[in-house]
């Protein structure tokens, strides 16, 4: 028979998949003889079985539960709803991957009315127990019954103000104990039956709403962001209640063991006395720097400060912990491998190797290759932040420099954003309900809550900027303004700017500027380039990324995509005249004109990236995408080059397309106008010509696409090598040059022993390969691919990660059929999953020797080819 | 050493390849014993060497002809230039498929100055020899050098007009005598060289002409109509001459020894008496029926019937052949497997089969099966025939019933026909350079030239239908006028129709009905269908086309494309109303209105197949194709509809889409609108009910498209069964149906195993696999295909014939990963190629059970099914 239910001491770190993160590290800590409050977890695979049992639990599990419920009883002392001395507990969600606030939680179990009124002996105590009690109610409403808050809250609120008191703190004993027996009323108004008095109904029901709360849509949303998979349920963790809120000797607390935004080693967070977890998480009240616990309760935050220390040496890496001090005593309730920034992720793994706790493969592993995106995102520059005063000061909680309008709401922001927006969301404070506006902002600023409240995680999380608790502004969500010290008021859409690493805001959009790589984000990099076997090139046809490209690491540029050389204003006119040209010789006389431009980017391109090999695509797109589209356009056409527009509008009617990507383009181009290949190879041989003989050396390799067909190849190929041969025979000089083609089109990948044969590379475009493989256009996929997430139909987007059964399977037969007949043919990825750290372990496992991807995705590839080698290494 | 040149005792009518079809021919006829002038065959691959060493002939080569020349002439007793007993000789092509009159002749080589002079002995017979001489310096200008005839013609008419002579025949031999030394004088004119005197210059020389005309542009056409190999190259007949225009007791002809157009067993063709060849099958003067010639000369009618007879049960089969008589003796020129109308080859087959010479399986590998297709064309409604006055008469060259516009010239009609217009064309007789005008044309109608004419052989190839010889018209190719006897003058751009079966013209166009099937055509059928294994459906989805399928002997429909249903009128209202909906009640709510129709036509195409199958395909294409274009349009359907226009515009604009082939459609509309594959389930299951109550047996195949995941067709696979259970239980009824897939995009044919695993039949989609596989689409690919087939890196279209090494590799992969999970999975294919002869050869191979095709195409897929099983037998 499966055992669904584990205690504490039953468990270990290793059993995540089956108990969840907080229950394995709870259960490894209660081990290492640490303070843990007692409990057991009822496993992820209960969840499953909930599910697939129609949201029941079995009898079987409620018996198993309720027996582990008693060895909880033997072990505390205490007693399930016994009012003499009752345990009482909390309920909490715990998923194999961290899901911060995305799940549900009910604290307070056992409470009922006998055990209340039992309880209630010292006038001390009246007042918690009573403010315990209340929240139980409300809480049980609405996790367990799925009723909101508002109208306890409501309640509560005009209490307040027909009694003239402020806040919660104001309210004494009696006030509870009223509004206590108000809730339940309320309770009954809004479920149509009685608050529960069973402690075990309450505790299943509690169990049973947690596995539920998998299927939120907060939590939904978040999985899909971040590739959870659907199956994999909660664990549900029963732990004894300690109480944070019992007294001015208790509180509760967050803390890193280093910083998790810079990567410092220092003990970093926060608490609060009198409160419960929630409280601090929440944000709704400011809390304390964690080291002014220094001070008021020294022996306590030594003994934090040792657990931590132990905490992480044992789990070798950054711990993020919560703590609860009940009446003097210190218990650790959860921890966990701390969120961090990708600044803080490479400073602790650069450091946990110096330190000798891991090794650099580790260290590797340790950091996620798309978090190191964020480090590559320009930064204020140093001139226009000095000179403009900031207009608020907050919490410098996640890295960043976000310009943008703002919004107040998700959902406004949500619009703006998907309208082509940069936004901001500004709140008082963030609740898990705001996680999606959160991934759709450039970044977040709260004015409560410090810096572990939701927006300062979330966002570290996410890699989004972050200030939070600047309570130098006034908020108005309802107005939507934002009101500063000095009285300037910002409302909806008025832009502001927010350095993530200082905490100041300022208004309007600030200038940024690239940043530098150096220090241990240079030498993790190192480490990633001396392991990784997979070369990494960039796409790139400007100088300026080219470039970036190279400073960024890359080993060439694998993708130069040559039309788009053409759409700079000077040199889109001749390009026009040249697609509207009525003649062989109207056209050869454009293709002139535009020689001397590609030659000369050409010759600036070889220069850059010597002695690393270009790969040059010859023209690829249909050639109405460089035609004029408005009349206004036309008209100013008509003029610049002499013809009527009545000729122009002809021309463009003539080259449209019904299905645009499935038309006149790639290779397709060059066999019927082979003079543009013939001008390309020239403007590439003549360009390599002037650097060679300035001893520049360089490796030009000439790209084909869209080859679908082995005479399409060689019929491009032979215009190349004859005009290069002429060239070199005019320049008197040899030059060194391969002829390859991009395999996009699934026929090439069946045909690709009849190709090798005379090319020198292949480079995979996935994108294109993705598109005609699956049958969809990625322009119009978007009308239907919410559908299939929705349906469970696609798990991911198969145009960010390689989809590997059926493209990948693909490029798997096409670099075996082109073995068989070329042993020696270099095989590349260029697109946009070249730069996407899945894709490229798939790559490296079917023996792709580059990929390329765009300048800023350049560090990332490497580091995922890095972690590519050490998974390969492992699994031989 | 290789042989280039083979006498004809030295070779067979085995040899074609070598020696080409008119050579081979020869070569038999001398060892059968025959009257051919002697002579030899240069081969067609002296040919492909000529085209390698850069259109030279080598020395060698040059020897072997001059060897094979003086065994000529020790055979004849005659003397290649030699003044007292020349032997004058003819260069004729000949290549290994039949390719008439598309390449060059050049005859009474031998001839000059000085063997003329001698040769003028009798008055009797200068004037012959001077019009022969004539003739050879014009032809030699034009096919040797390269010259239009137009020079020489235009003198000859001005001589004409000048000696106030009507014709040819009123010219004597002083005019002959002075028009050949005026042709000499034109001859230097143009070609700024003298008229060669030296007879083997000449003969080497017509020799490389007739090499060069393989390539003309009409031969180049020609190959491509009839997907013959650029590289096969033509052999050339050098013969000695014989005159048919010597004198009264000469004469030439062409006959069949059945009838091409009937079929009937009866000798069939023309002659012309002292006349050349050439003057017969160019339809200048209008010949004499052979059967005339039984009265003037019966022994030779005897002799040439007897030689007839032999060679169609030597070749057994209906035999074309060339005769010339000179001066009393008859002599066989050409024999060669006749070309046929539809009509014809079937009976002729049939026959043969009757009379014991071929057996069915040769008889059913004797017709082409695309020729069927003539069969199959509507003819004229008998009363409408009874009830127009035809407005001439002329001879039925090639059945059919042809209506159009009238164009005089192939260039004018190519330009209306690709606008879209059906079009006749109308000449004095056509000529080689009409080819490509006669391929766009309906039918053809000549005023001169009999039954064996260039007009009526072409036309009798191509299943057009042709009147010829029709002079009760006057045509004025210039004016563009035809005018009737009565007077009546058509213009350019009238309609007229043809009745190709009676040699009737009709004024306007008439209207059409259905052929019916019976007689040897329904025998022929018979015997394909008891050879063949692979089935044969229809794409249909009207009642009318349905009937029509089943009619020409369909055995279910393979594609009913659901779609089609929705255009009309009537139809299309709901159906808009439910796209523009904008909630799921709106969308039911017209839904419900589609339903009734679909049930209706469901239970009308079971009635019409029962108890074949039918395969229902779901809605298909992108909900954008149904919506309105025009604003007239849209203002009509917002007044019908009651929505504004501005929220019509809105949608069309939200659904358009930038590449609709790889949009949302298939059952990408399905996942989204889950309702419109249920009402489509109701509909089907709910007919089928009505239809098992009364008793009509049924199978349906429900057919979800564009498939590409496996979770994709197990989702609308899962609305289709819990829909029809829903039904069946409803209607207390159990009915068998099969759900499975069209195979049209690649990933499905890499991921058939697994979605193998839950389809009952796999229905491969050709048109779009093909689209996708190839990354082009049908609509844009004409853009770019013609300059493919110039440049020779495609040799035939994709669409219309399988591309086996791509397409169909993914089309093997995919049943062989399906038949790893599922061994009774049905295998079928529904594009346009399921029609296609060679492809069916192709899909037999791989194993497909069943192709589906439109209507008309039933009874070519039946014959090429047959064939391939043959085939398939053969090779085993």
């Amino acid at each position: 028979m499966a055992k669904y239910v584990y205690l504490f001491q039953e468990g270990n770190k290793d059993m995540r998949e089956l108990l969840g993160g907080k229950g394995a590290n709870l259960a490894e800590m209660t081990n290492l003889g640490l303070p843990i409050p007692s409990g057991f977890t009822v496993t992820t695979e209960a969840c499953q079985k909930y599910y697939r049992d129609h949201s029941e639990l079995s009898k079987e599990m409620e018996e198993e539960i309720l027996k582990n419920l008693h060895i909880l009883e033997e072990k505390t002392g205490k007693i399930f709803g016994d009012a003499q001395n009752p345990l009482l507990v909390s309920v909490r969600s715990g998923s194999r991957a961290s899901m911060p606030g995305m799940m549900d939680t009910v604290l307070n179990l056992g409470l009922n009315d006998e055990v209340v009124n039992k309880l209630i002996k010292t006038k001390e105590k009246e007042r918690f127990i009573y403010d315990s009690y209340r929240r139980l109610i409300m809480m049980y409403a609405n996790v367990v019954k799925g009723y909101p808050k508002e109208k306890f809250e409501r309640f509560l609120d005009e209490y307040k103000t027909k009694t003239k008191k402020a806040t919660d703190l104001d309210l004494n004993a009696e006030d509870w104990c009223q509004i206590t027996a108000d809730f339940k009323k309320i309770y009954k108004e809004i479920t149509n039956e009685e608050f529960p008095m069973n402690p075990t109904v309450q505790l299943l029901e509690a169990i049973k709403a947690v596995f539920r709360s998998w299927n939120n849509e907060r939590a939904i949303y978040y999985r899909k962001m971040n590739n959870i998979p659907e199956d994999w349920g909660t664990a549900v963790n029963v732990q004894e209640m300690v109480y944070g809120n019992l007294n001015e000797q208790s509180g509760t607390g967050v803390a890193f063991s280093r910083n998790p935004s810079t990567g410092e080693n220092e003990l970093y967070g926060e608490y609060l006395m009198n409160a419960q977890g929630e409280d601090v998480v929440a944000g709704v009240r400011t809390p304390q720097p964690i080291s002014s616990l220094e001070q008021s309760m020294p022996n306590i935050y030594q003994e934090f400060k040792k657990i931590a220390k132990m905490l992480e040496e044992h789990y070798k890496d950054m711990q993020d912990m919560e703590f609860t001090i009940e009446n003097g005593k210190l218990y650790i309730l959860q921890t966990r491998n701390g969120k961090r920034t990708a600044l803080s992720a490479i400073k602790i793994a650069v450091d946990l190797v110096k330190e000798g706790l891991i090794t650099k493969e580790e260290a590797l592993l340790r950091v996620e290759p798309n978090q190191i995106n964020d480090l590559l995102h320009p930064t204020f520059k140093k001139e226009s932040i000095e000179n403009t005063p900031c207009i608020a000061n907050g919490l410098a909680a996640s890295p960043g420099a976000a310009s943008g309008h703002i919004y107040f709401h998700a959902h406004d922001l949500i619009a703006a954003s998907k309208k082509g927006e940069k936004a901001i969301l500004v709140r008082l404070e963030t609740s898990p309900e705001d996680i999606e506006g959160m991934h759709y902002a450039e970044g977040i600023l709260t004015i409560r809550g410090g810096m572990t409240s939701h927006a300062a995680v979330v966002a570290r999380g996410m890699g989004r900027t972050c200030i939070c608790g600047c309570n130098d502004l006034l908020i108005d969500e309802a107005k939507k303004t934002l009101i500063t010290k000095d009285g300037m008021i910002l409302k909806e859409g008025d832009t502001i700017s927010l350095d993530g690493s200082t905490g100041k805001v300022y208004k309007d959009i600030l200038p940024t500027e690239e940043v530098n790589i150096s220090g241990d984000f240079e030498m993790f990099m190192k480490w990633a380039d001396e392991i990784r076997n997979l070369k990494i090139r960039a796409n790139a046809e400007t100088i300026q990324d080219a470039k970036m490209a190279m400073k960024y690491g890359a080993e060439g540029i694998g993708l130069c995509r040559t039309e788009h050389m053409f759409f700079a204003k000077e040199r889109i006119l001749p390009f026009r005249k040249m697609i509207l040209s009525n003649t062989l010789e109207e056209r050869k006389s454009s293709l002139k004109e535009i020689l001397e431009f590609q030659e000369k980017d050409f010759e600036q391109l070889f220069l850059v990236t010597s002695p690393n090999p270009i790969v040059i695509r010859y023209l690829d797109p249909p050639l109405h995408e460089f035609l004029p589209k408005t009349t206004l356009e036309i008209q100013e056409l008509a003029k610049e080059i002499h013809v009527t527009e009545e000729e122009i509008t002809k021309r463009i009617a003539d080259l449209k397309e019904i299905n645009p990507m499935m038309g006149h383009r790639g290779c397709r181009l060059a066999i019927t106008y082979p003079e543009i290949a013939q001008m390309q190879t020239i403007a590439i041989i003549k360009a390599a010509a002037k650097m060679i003989k300035q001893n520049v050396p360089l490796s030009p390799e000439i790209m084909i696409p869209l080859v679908g067909d082995e005479k399409e190849f060689s019929y491009v190929k032979a215009i190349i090598d004859t005009t290069a041969k002429e060239v070199m025979q005019k320049e008197n000089i040899k030059i060194e040059y391969k002829v390859g083609t991009m395999i996009e089109v699934p026929r090439a990948t069946i045909l690709a022993d009849e190709i090798a044969k005379s090319a020198e590379f292949f480079s995979f475009g996935t994108n294109d390969l993705t598109q005609m493989t699956y049958g969809f256009s990625r322009d119009d996929a978007s009308k239907f691919l919410n559908s299939y997430y929705d349906k469970k139909i696609f798990l991911q987007d198969p145009f960010t990660r390689i989809d590997e059964k059926g493209v990948g399977k693909l490029m798997e037969i096409a670099i075996h059929q082109a073995h068989k007949v070329n042993k020696t043919l270099e095989l590349g990825v260029c697109g946009e999953q070249g730069g996407e750290p899945n894709s490229i372990q798939f790559f490296q496992k079917i023996g792709i020797q580059y990929v390329s991807c765009s300048p800023y995705r350049v560090p990332i590839a490497r580091l995922a080819a890095a972690q590519a080698a050490i998974c390969e290494k492992k699994n031989k």
